[in-house]
């Protein structure tokens, strides 16, 4: 039985959810439908990004992703359909998609452009349901991705920055990816990466600094440390994580997308 | 498989959404389940029966849609279910079901009697887990409605105002069937009869005046206009709807259901 | 076709739910999926407790409750399979299954030890995905608990307060077993069980004392009485509950999980 998950910011009070379910299962009767998250914050590209590489792994080969972030719906942005060798990826070629696709090796990449896949009226606000649900369960019910258009080139795809920190034997740049809904500054280092990275030093000691705060050891946990108080840790997505105990941290200490952290070896003396 | 898509004001905090799945697939352990919304606002029958209009047309035939927000659960209101062409509906006789059914070729409609398809006891305040849930179950399973209890007349159900505005050579009359959580005037002209409308029209200028408000153009989205402004569009329904962006376009201009909005045709000079 | 039925406390927001279902269909693809409820308060083991324990009797024979509302993930508290005359439940043993399985007859109760069941990395806060989720899909699928780990006796189990009042000739003393989200009082007299005892009385008039405070009748909602007034009723699980209409009943009288209400018989005079 085929597998579609849904990523998508349209909330679930609205009937938009269930609407793509119908159109899906018009096309596809059987294929199970699984709700990865509606609650993405309306238009977050990275964070539905990041929840759609966080989930994607868990999921039974072929699985169809289709994933419905898209604040640019009605321009001319691409829409997508993705090939990977375990899974299928379907939606805005706006990023959404990147981080699970670049951690996948890419079969083949298309273009949605064949129209017949689509439903009849394709309105300028609704692709969900007009195209990419239609598409996503084609795909499901065993459809060439093929079929939907013309095949495109991974490298003409939107991409985000990359999910993993740059290493030197010394140091490691951090880049933060992304800013949550409460303030916590999420970083592409990973722990796994970090962890190895430490694994070589004669010495586990480091720092890290980010505008000019430091930070000297990891927390596991938001309650290890005081109320308003900074800490790091890694998320449950197993990335870098600035934070503050039932705080801002963000705001607290001025962090933008795109702010670098590094962190440095101590010195053995 | 069959299809049984939920429609309630249940919310998803407590377990009664799904204990109906339960007692679904008690009675028809293949049922595809889905939820179409549970966060109707209590009790909002209009809210409800738009939802219901807005969504049924994408779901496969045979589709069983079990829908209940019931004010009148435990009163004398009829409980129903409804065959129309391509679908069912079950729910209270409340209008809930009014709009969906009245757009489709009804072939019968029965009074929920036949305890024999209910839940052994019935309480006074939960018919959507003693009567509907079992009832839209049966019918999944392939039970014929003529099972549950007398046939009644379409003409005996109770009815919402029609979903349709009122057209005249130079004049449209709408009427204001809901006003929504946000405080915007959904009304029942279509964006369809609109747009055939003006396209007879010598010219293609119109205003329209609701409340001494007028109006002479339509937007697209709410953000167009400047914070407080009120605007005309057309929603995700395509029905016309008087809203203001970041406001309450009922509080600020003292709209109630069953106003009327006028649009009027400019005389070409 | 194997039914799971999922009840946590980690909201729909996130992931998590999502990658449960992913974990599951990996292994039994043909699992049905219902979501009892994810909006359970964080760690309020006794909400999750009442939530299964109204919900399960509503669900065919085989389906397999996977909950989890587990504040002691990571620390020693076992992990634990039931198998009841015909439900399989699955989750932390911290009470949260104990009212659910002390209604029924308990076949067998193993401790989750046997690793090749879970997945192959298991972190220290998601004991749903990496334990519970595979667990119950295998379940589903048809292994045997007993391939899950060592048996251990129901007499070692975590539990919680009886769910029924004692019952004396003359009175009945009921516990407030969990004070909800909204202040109610819940205890655990059961409404069949309080109109059986009454049902023995010369004369059907009674007060009930909790906290100083006394009540003389039952209301059938909330709303029967006027705002900021206490009033007791039996709630959607059919137990006692003290409440106050729109207010928080424990704030305003006191009243703690543990604390006793008395009811007592009339004298007929």
């Amino acid at each position: 039985m085929p597998i579609i998950a849904l990523l998508t910011d349209f909330g679930v009070q609205d009937i938009y959810v269930g609407v793509m379910k119908g159109v899906i299962w018009k096309i596809c009767p059987d294929a199970q439908i699984a709700d990865l998250t509606h609650e993405i914050l309306p238009q977050d590209i990275t964070a539905g990004a990041l929840a759609l590489w966080g989930a994607f792994s868990f999921f039974p080969q072929g699985t169809v992703f289709c994933a419905v972030v898209d604040p640019g719906v009605g321009t001319k942005r691409r829409a997508i359909a993705v090939q990977t060798r375990y899974h299928f990826f379907v939606g805005p070629d706006n990023g959404l998609l990147w981080w699970a696709i670049s951690e996948n090796d890419v079969i083949k990449v298309v273009e949605l452009k064949n129209s017949s896949y689509f439903l009849p009226n394709i309105s300028s606000t609704f692709h969900g349901r007009d195209i990419f649900a239609p598409v996503s369960a084609y795909i499901a019910k065993g459809t060439s991705i093929d079929e939907f258009g013309p095949e495109i080139s991974v490298d003409e795809l939107v991409k985000l920055p990359p999910l993993r920190a740059s290493f030197g034997s010394q140091t490691v740049v951090a880049q933060v990816i992304h800013i949550d809904r409460f303030g916590n500054a999420i970083t592409n280092l990973r722990r796994k990466d970090f962890e190895a990275w430490l694994r070589d030093a004669v010495c586990h000691q480091w720092f890290a600094t980010i505008k000019g705060k430091s930070f000297e050891s990891l927390n596991r946990s938001y309650a290890e440390v005081s109320e308003g108080e900074t800490l790091l840790l890694f998320n449950s997505y197993d990335l870098l994580e600035i934070a503050v105990n039932r705080g801002n941290a963000a705001q607290l200490l001025g962090i933008h997308k795109g702010d670098q952290l590094e962190v440095r070896k101590k010195e053995v003396k």
